[in-house]
């Protein structure tokens, strides 16, 4: 048995893993173009806010590891161009040009995602960036030292975004954000979002949002963003306005798209092409409130993924689950989560969702240190349940959102989980949990 | 209709304010012995910990608000003796010694739980303090100022004994704890209670486990713990070895009992009279695992029964969930978290446990400031569902375990929970929750 893997990250090098583990007389071979696999991508931001630490910490196993201890045939540098499902063969060429052809038994696609790059004018001159590979993030911190960088201008306004802004402010380097829609975090209920505008201002960030870039022009030794009404300078441009699939190979294939021309795959990560597995940042899921296709790009998803790949080839039955889009960041001193729709998804998807807003306290009454927690929870008025979660404070966030997330998998009515008994002493919150709190209020509009 | 509360705290205040609230016109008289109502008494050690505060912060609303502006007919100093069911009434005498009694419609009984106080001479020494009510929070911090407290013994080592042991250091007051059982927190996994010994030693706190109490001794200005083997001294004995229900007058009226001799109650929170409510820490639960009935005497649950009681006088239907006996508490720099069965529970409950536990981490490969955070995981081999889970770590505790919490109302298999979506970013956790990794392994028990 071949198991072929393009792509050497997170998804590509957990199914390459767990395979040899499971089935070491195996061949596995991995096609991976850069030179870097399993690394922490996610930690790109953190890294780079240090500037004492090399981006190389985040290598989590090394392609070394890989092959020597783990015997994985990984063959980094090597581009897949084609998938040729009739021969179950995939042809390419290395970094130095040499053409490769590898044949499978079994196949997994685990090419990732990609930085959108917008049409704008100078969108490749030197000095305008873009952060998902650990290459990128090299680049990153080798530009801001070597042009002792001291203002950056970020456009784009999503997570990584604001990681990046965070990152770049530690650095004590002035942060400019400019994107075209006039909403900082549009899925985000705006009196929570409000939360975050604030601590992004009161942090020295500059937000300028709705306004459409024109062009991107040097200037000397710096870059300006050209908007329609205003120009933004800065030495460094950070183009951060999210990510596509990497399904081109998989289309050219014939192979089914899902949402956002992501990868189609079944609970078994079969793609169309049931010898063709997908997983990771380019493929699809299934979302466990509305049950349909959607496409999250996260690191969880994509190991799991991975694993439930590796049992498949291996001749198991696995199905995931699927997926309730929980996601949390961190923007200065705020955690940022949410898990399942928010009410304007949820209204799409056919449910006849409401929604409640609370202010509830990050400590016991009384207790000193307490700071805001808000909370906004969907439910739907014809079934009851529990349709998503989303939360802003300073403290007991990023965990919290896991309660509503396996409520989420649970199918639980808004009324249920009310009923939850979650953990309670002073100095972690009040006695009725925030989530409770925000179920209590919402089971009245239900 | 006539609405009669025995005991003015979390239960009985919650259950009078809602009904207050739903229906002004209702008659709601609380009978309260001590003059203190509504008050944070999980916040008591914290309290204790500050000398700058005032024990009295921790009232969350005074009996003046209750009566002026929710019109309760709320009267401290009363103590209820009888509850004489045929004739509807409760009679009682105030602090004054003028007897008193009050015909009801509907009854609550509220009492609560009280320490412990084991048979040892000398227990009633001067210095030898229990910790519960408010009253026993001034007395204690009084007590300290005007002796110049500088060396504690404890007599105990359940959750409140240590809060008080970590109130008392951040004093800078030597602590001794002692206690006839020969383990820490014998409910807790040993690999995870020894993070909290460790903690407990590298804070100065001295344990002696293991040693029978003989007596309590005068000594001069001090005290002594005599033991059979050891003597401890401090100017002042802490005696928190746990609470009972306060249910001798559901008792004498001829009320059921359920385990521990709490207060037996239905779903509904009705006792076996069904004009007769009981809610708080004297009385029972459904617990959502084994769907027996059980006691666990925490401030959320008393607050929910409370409001359920009023809306269920007020004729509705409201049946209570049940608990999973989640509990979280601090010790120094340790977040310590349980819901549902350990393993020895769960066999007494008649499941085939088995059970998991790991190392993981508090952040993300590579990011700095991650610390250990341990998970103990039970689940059951004959349904495979989760059955129970403990967590220790200096972060990312207190509210990862509702994850597990809401699983358990739910339901959930391990299997199933260990495919759910949750949070990641570097900063908060691995990509893997440590929920998700404790579930991967105990999935290979099962």
């Amino acid at each position: 048995m071949k198991f072929v893997i393009i792509g050497g990250d997170a998804a590509g090098m957990s199914a390459a893993s767990r395979a040899k583990r499971r089935a070491p007389e195996m061949e596995v071979i991995v096609l991976e173009q850069t030179h870097d696999v399993s690394y922490s991508a996610c930690g790109m931001p953190y890294n780079l806010a240090d500037p004492t630490r090399e981006m190389d910490d985040l290598v989590v196993r090394s392609a070394q590891v890989f092959r020597e201890k783990q015997n994985i045939d990984l063959r980094t540098g090597h581009r897949v161009d084609r998938i040729r499902r009739k021969e179950k063969k995939v042809t390419g060429s290395t970094v130095n040009g040499e053409a490769f052809s590898a044949n499978y038994d079994k196949l997994l696609i685990a090419t990732g995602a990609s930085p959108i790059k917008p049409e704008i004018e100078g969108i490749d001159l030197p000095g305008v960036m873009c952060l998902k590979l650990l290459d990128d993030g090299r680049r990153i911190k080798n530009y801001i030292q070597e042009n002792r960088v001291s203002r950056v201008v970020i456009i784009g306004m999503g997570y990584i975004a604001l990681e990046m802004a965070e990152a770049l402010r530690t650095r004590d380097i002035q942060v400019a954000m400019v994107k075209p829609r006039p909403t900082l975090l549009p899925w985000m209920h705006s009196d929570l979002s409000e939360m975050v505008r604030q601590e992004l201002l009161s942090n020295g960030i500059e937000l300028y949002p709705g306004h459409a870039i024109k062009a991107i022009e040097g200037n000397g030794g710096g870059l300006k963003v050209v908007c329609d009404d205003i120009t933004l300078e800065g030495q460094m441009v950070l183009v951060a306005v999210g990510v596509k699939p990497n399904s081109e190979l998989a289309e050219e294939a014939g192979l089914e798209l899902g949402p956002s021309k992501a990868i189609a795959v079944n609970r078994r990560l079969q793609t169309s092409d049931p010898d063709i597995y997908s997983a990771g940042d380019c493929a699809d899921a299934f979302h466990v409130v509305t049950g349909q296709r959607t496409w999250v790009p996260l690191a969880l998803r994509a190991n799991r993924a991975g694993w439930a790949v590796a049992d498949n080839v291996l001749g198991k039955n696995v199905e995931l689950e699927g997926i309730a889009g929980t996601a949390v960041f961190k923007v200065f001193d705020l955690q940022v989560a949410r898990t399942g729709l928010n009410v304007k998804q949820a209204s799409k998807a056919g449910f006849d969702p409401a929604e409640t807003v609370i202010k509830s306290r990050s400590r016991a009454h009384a207790h000193p240190g307490s700071t805001t927690i808000m909370v906004n929870l969907v439910g739907d008025r014809k079934s009851g349940k529990l349709l998503g979660a989303q939360m802003v404070g300073k403290e007991g966030v990023a965990h919290r959102i896991n309660a509503a997330a396996v409520a989420l998998h649970a199918g639980m009515t808004v009324e249920k989980f009310s009923q939850c008994d979650l953990a309670y002493a002073p100095p972690f919150g009040p006695v009725w949990d925030p989530l409770l709190t925000a179920a209590n209020q919402l089971i009245k509009q239900l």
